[in-house]
């Protein structure tokens, strides 16, 4: 007998599990709406030769790629991986943007602002909270190099995060220009080096991303320059707007600030949470004005975040910030019973007019013993029990019980969804 | 340089697409929550164990398998198709159900009520309106053999299309036990051969599921007993009852109603359109009382329907059936314009506050001419714009302009927003 699991590093998301991600997407797509971004989708799967090469060749190791079919998968004589394959699956969201932009350009806004909220797929290994399918939320705006885009975007950010109840959030930004003159006055010939040991600075601090650095051969004075100009601090024009314009929003400029990305060309951004057990990044992003036209000729600005979903999600659930609806979410409002199977009619008509007036009814689906009803009703939490026996049927009433205090009463049926909605 | 086309049969959804896309998804999925049916999400990639031979000999070749990855690919000798691939990407939502029913048996209840709305893939060979990436939106009830279950299923899907505009549907359903011992009574042998050809009766007429029938070795004597049978007509009491119980729904007992498909068990059915250039099936579904345990001992009951998402679209849009607001979405209801350089931040104000009253308002972001502001807006079709100059500032008013007429007024700031809104 085959596993019922899912496949390794993925996941089912049952009813409630779902419930509290579209919770998340709903205020996260509210709110970007609201800054006038609009929804983009793309399909899973991609041309191989649209993804190789994107994204260096670790990520390359990582992108699922699908079996040619049929006539084109070619196995006589010793076959290469190039041979095999022709799609696969998408491994972001930023390339497929780039891909859309190149071949919609007629069809797009000058300033194309999107968002895109979908799943991709990573052959990475599974580890606690790392999946090979997980979500994406990404935020761009193509075609502007205005800082006011940079203030919008981290301005919408801050908003998704105090909607989901978030505060203690702190917005950091720092500018690529910043960091290569730093490293250059330290005499640092290799950017990467030093940007990729500065990431590291929260978690082994100045000494350990002092060793580093000299580990890559950096010379110890290079390095204690570099780290003392991080730690003196800096700005430039652009930061300073920037804050300007994120007007009441916990942002500071952070001159440490790397994000290990080598594409960003300006303004480099992360918003980070300050306390208690799930300090740290829960989202990201910045300016890469050399990224969106790959697949063209000209080069395209742009100005992206991109929200930590799956991150969010775990913070949410540990911290409980759940709304009480969402947190124990039940498969309905009321449940209506089946007195007998003459009746069954009579109790399908009653549970469309709860419908109608706006409760999400579900019906006992057989005519068990009344007990047996009202229990299955208490398994499932269902808040309410509507009874329609022969007595109430006679009456045009109905009996309504309330699952949580264990208290009924008959009541006329036309007041039966008022009395369960207050 | 690559081609920026999405993959051979595969979607870019771009934002009006993807508005109606989620117009329509939204109100299947507020139908089937209020009668109780609960959110189910499911990986894209299974184990591909888990898809084979669940499918047929054709539907196997349709599976897009995963290409092994690291050392598990090993390409040395002469390797076989079965010993490339460990995945394979979702086929339907039927199998994947079956799955997480067997492997969720504690967590779920006795009488699982889920929709599901999600991507499928197929490498079908595209054609006008068929994709080898497509959404499947399908709503199942596990655990019960009450016919309650298929009055309720049938009553959702009518409500869903009621929903969404429709007026000319039909609801046809026909039991597996009528048509098995029409089958039996006309003498033919192999059932499956009957019930494909009969399948066909909307589009080749009696003469040709005749001719049909005959061409599969079935003899004329059987052939026209049993297109004589399908035409006497006939029901159960199955199909009386579950008549009885839709009441109010344009629902019909239809000995011709096959669906090809081998592993219904009862009550089969089917939704179609009546009129004009979009006659037939947009949904179907019925009892499969076989299908669910597949991956466990016992035998589960199960009734589910699938609505066709993606010809309902195509109707739809063909028809001119979706909301004004819909079919003529606009990025934002608002855009604010950069008066100067030096009043970015009190044209970012602007745009909070008209955001706080509910508007979606989307900023110019660079400080152009205004003239050529206006034209973008004109452009992107937003309905308001909004100038914030250095008069308005002084006098805290705001110049409203509306783009449909070309009228524009001043008015005090705080009336901006619903000035915009009435």
């Amino acid at each position: 007998m085959a596993s019922t699991n899912p496949a390794r590093g993925m996941r089912d998301f049952l009813p409630a599990d779902v419930r509290k991600r579209e919770y998340v997407i709903g205020i996260i797509k509210e709110v970007y709406e609201s800054y006038g971004f609009e929804p983009l989708e793309t399909p899973a799967v991609e041309n191989l030769e649209t993804l190789t090469g994107k994204y260096g060749e670790e990520g390359n190791q990582l992108i699922f790629k699908i079996l040619k079919r049929g006539e084109k998968l070619d196995l006589s004589g010793a076959a290469k991986e190039s041979d095999l394959s022709d799609l696969a699956l998408r491994y972001d969201l930023t390339v497929p943007l780039a891909r859309v932009v190149a071949n919609n350009k007629n069809e797009l806004p000058k300033f194309f602002k999107r968002y895109q909220i979908q799943r991709v797929w990573r052959a990475d290994r599974p580890a606690r909270g790392r999946f090979r399918e997980f979500y994406q939320c990404d935020v761009d705006c193509i075609g502007s190099d205005s800082l006011i885009v940079e203030a919008e975007i981290i301005s919408a950010a801050g908003e998704i995060l105090s909607k989901l109840g978030f505060v203690d959030f702190e917005i950091r930004i720092n500018h690529r220009e910043l960091l290569r003159s730093i490293v250059a006055t330290a005499g640092i010939q290799n950017e990467t080096d030093a940007l990729v040991a500065l990431d590291k600075l929260d978690k082994i601090g100045s000494d350990g991303v002092k060793n580093e650095l000299l580990g890559r051969g950096i010379s110890e004075v290079s390095a204690d320059r570099f780290l003392d100009a991080i730690r003196s601090g800096s700005s430039n024009d652009d930061l300073d707007t920037v804050q300007r314009l994120c007007v009441g929003l916990p942002i500071r400029i952070d001159p440490s600030l790397a994000r290990g990305l080598s594409y960003y060309t300006g303004t480099i951004m992360e918003i980070v949470l300050t306390e208690g057990d799930f300090k740290g990044s829960i989202g990201g992003g910045g300016r890469y004005d050399g990224l969106i036209g790959m697949f063209g000729k000209e080069q395209i600005p742009a100005c992206g975040f991109s929200l930590g979903f799956e991150r969010i999600l775990v913070v949410m659930e540990e911290r409980g910030m759940f709304p009480p609806e969402i947190a124990d979410s039940t498969p309905a409002d009321v449940m209506v019973t089946i007195w007998s199977s003459e009746t069954i009619h009579e109790s399908l008509r009653l549970a469309h007019e709860l419908r109608s007036r706006g409760l999400r009814v579900t019906m006992y689906p057989e005519p068990d013993k009344l007990g047996k009803q009202i229990k299955y009703a208490d398994s499932i939490r269902v808040p309410w029990v509507c009874v329609l026996g022969d007595s109430e049927l006679a009456d045009s009433t109905v009996t309504v019980k309330n699952m949580r205090t264990g208290d009924q009463q008959t009541i006329a049926r036309d007041r039966a969804a008022s009395a369960i909605q207050k």
